[in-house]
């Protein structure tokens, strides 16, 4: 049969970290690679009241077709949990924050369409917008983001920038209130649009990161969130909030991808959400994951002594970025971590252009703290060893030099 | 802002078939004119109990990440219900059937490809479609669906044929055993795959249709269904089967639109149907649904005696197609028939090309057999007051041309 591919599908590729994380999931491994939600903090009885609840007063209206744009009431609840003005004819619900991604894409991005990108950024999104062939560019970024003067120097031309202020996938990182005007600024200045994404900025350890950047500029901004993390990822529901210009257009691409997102998943998470049930549940995961950032950080300022190891603290979210010696490329490694019985992820494939071979990501998430303590021991001998052999062989290299005549 | 839409952008339009049923909601109407499955089919109790059961014995893994392919036992369930042999890791569940021509138009279609439908065919496959700015051309077809030879005749090039075999939305028509085996012949023949979608199959009244047309050519075909219409369309669960040289494209085309369909949906329809539900489930549905076109048609027999209304009556699914007599275009007879409290789907969005401004589809399965029976009288009303003004103005217009020295 003459089954011919579009050129598009030729820039789709499998998740490399996808095929990393299959090693992975050999039993007696800890995994610090995913990007799991510790499944402790899912609410498994308030979810069982909601569904019994749904299902018994409202069950063929959760069972049935609707609207496109998503359940109005949880519309609404989501309007109204955003921290500026939002009218929630501009909410639209989504299978997941990632189908917000694939959705911008489509409208927004032509072949060879550039979008900005942070050094480095979230993966998933790189493969959101891969089909829609732009070219992503990336921003000089530090420990707060991207510089709002990069940003600047590359906005002509650009359709959106894409950021993550919030405790950034896969670096940890969060955007100062200073960076973030600053960022917004440039943005408006240049009439480049942002593309906000924001799946971690609950999850504040000891204070609410600044406000959002959609917030300073409503009319510049797409903004997506995530009941993922918050509530559970197996429900695949998500948001996003568009300016008026842009709505009727990414709602014409949802009703194409698939209706609407189920609507029994809508009415169950509206069910669990509507008595404030977040306020409550949220400090708990905050809570859970601030002990086991707390042991990850301890762990690695005991284990990694002495290596030239550098790693950040982050204030929320889900992840640690370390950057390992000279001479340690992560992608090698992890075979050799793999063995002494942890994973990561190797830092390259989160990156738009040049990659830095020496970063890795870390969760502190999904392990437990004992797990964590082990896992980062284990971390830390890989790299030993590594560094020792690499001494071994400049050693032997030198020897060899001063025997020849 | 500078927001630049995609070119792709362009080609995606609000359904009218959308914007026609939202006229159509108002109280008092009955409405012929949705897809809407009868809520009396969802089975709420069994669903009930599965929620309660995977929340209490898989609540964790039911609410985490899972698989892009989607629930493994599910994927051998759909490859055991279909009729011929199907390796389940050439199932991929999708976020609704929909969600699958999403991916099937990503994978094969470049800007500019031609697509061969039927005449008339489904309006949301062109819309999903239209973003990956297809030529979509319509086959010549009859009561059968496509003829054999005009799709020979427009095979080269063409990226594939979008078929509906059974109960086809909108005509209700079905292929014959004849048919189908000369269509997978020919599209054989000339190397041209198809993309077959049966979410109708199972609703079949006297007798199960024959065997799909992948059955005939699996390596040729990708084949869609959907749990919408022998479930609930709420829960937002297809599948689609594809040949292995496909499927790696087709699942990374899905991990990057929604990572994966929600996996407790996933698990709660495995559950309910693990111990041959829908071979008890099923057959109520198509008793019910039997029922009410047997209303419609007799209704139709009955009410549009002596009008040039032609009907046909489907084997199966959810719609009827009828022809109005010569004169009546069915997009201005609508607003005139919701006056008398009865809506419709216009035919004339169903074409890829020229379309015939006379048809109509009307569906037989959500409305109840009193509230046919008046819609169709209502109907019928609608149409011979139609014909009545036409009549008195050609008679006023013979008489002014008369009058005329």
């Amino acid at each position: 049969m003459n089954w011919k591919l579009a050129a598009r599908a030729e820039k789709m590729n499998p998740s490399v970290l996808r095929e990393i994380l299959k090693v992975t999931e050999r039993p007696g491994i800890i995994s610090l690679a995913g990007g799991l939600p510790s499944p402790k903090t899912f609410p498994i009885s308030a979810f069982a009241e909601a569904c019994a609840q749904v299902l018994s007063t409202q069950g063929e209206a959760a069972l049935q077709y609707s609207a496109s744009e998503g359940f109005a009431p949880l519309c609404q609840a989501v309007a109204d949990m955003l921290p500026w003005k939002v009218d929630p004819a501009q909410v639209l619900i989504t299978t997941g924050s990632q189908q917000g991604l694939d959705l911008v894409a489509k409208v927004l991005l032509d072949p060879g369409s550039r979008v900005l990108v942070e050094t480095p950024t979230y993966l998933g999104a790189l493969q959101a917008f891969a089909p829609m062939e732009p070219v992503p560019v990336g921003v000089a970024s530090d420990a707060q983001g991207v510089l709002a003067e990069d940003l600047l120097a590359k906005a002509p031309g650009a359709r959106f920038a894409y950021l993550l202020p919030n405790f950034q996938n896969p670096t940890g990182r969060t955007m100062s209130e200073a960076r973030r005007a600053a960022v917004s600024a440039a943005a408006k200045s240049a009439g480049l649009p942002i593309v906000e994404d924001n799946p971690y900025g609950e999850l504040w350890f000891d204070e609410a990161p600044p406000l959002p950047l959609t917030a300073r500029n409503p009319e510049g901004c797409i903004y997506l969130g995530s009941f993922s993390k918050v509530l559970a990822p197996g429900l695949r529901l998500g948001f996003l909030v568009a300016p008026k210009a842009i709505f009727p257009k990414l709602l014409q691409a949802k009703q194409a991808a698939d209706l609407h997102s189920p609507i029994f998943n809508q009415r169950m998470v509206f069910e669990v959400m509507k008595d404030g049930f977040l306020d409550r549940h949220v400090p708990t995961i905050r809570a859970l994951y601030k002990r086991q950032r707390d042991a990850m950080v301890a762990a690695l300022q005991r284990e990694m002594k002495g290596l030239d190891v550098e790693f950040n603290t982050p204030a929320g979210g889900m992840f640690l970025w370390l950057r390992m010696p000279a001479g340690i490329d992560t992608v090698a490694l992890l075979p050799k971590a793999v063995e002494r019985g942890v994973a990561f992820v190797p830092g390259a494939p989160f990156y738009a252009g040049e990659s830095d071979s020496r970063t890795l990501r870390l969760s502190f998430v999904t392990a437990s703290v004992e797990e964590i303590e082990k896992a980062i021991a284990a971390l830390a001998a890989t790299v030993r060893e590594q560094l020792a052999h690499q001494l071994a062989a400049k050693t032997e290299q030198l020897l060899a030099s001063a025997a020849t005549p």
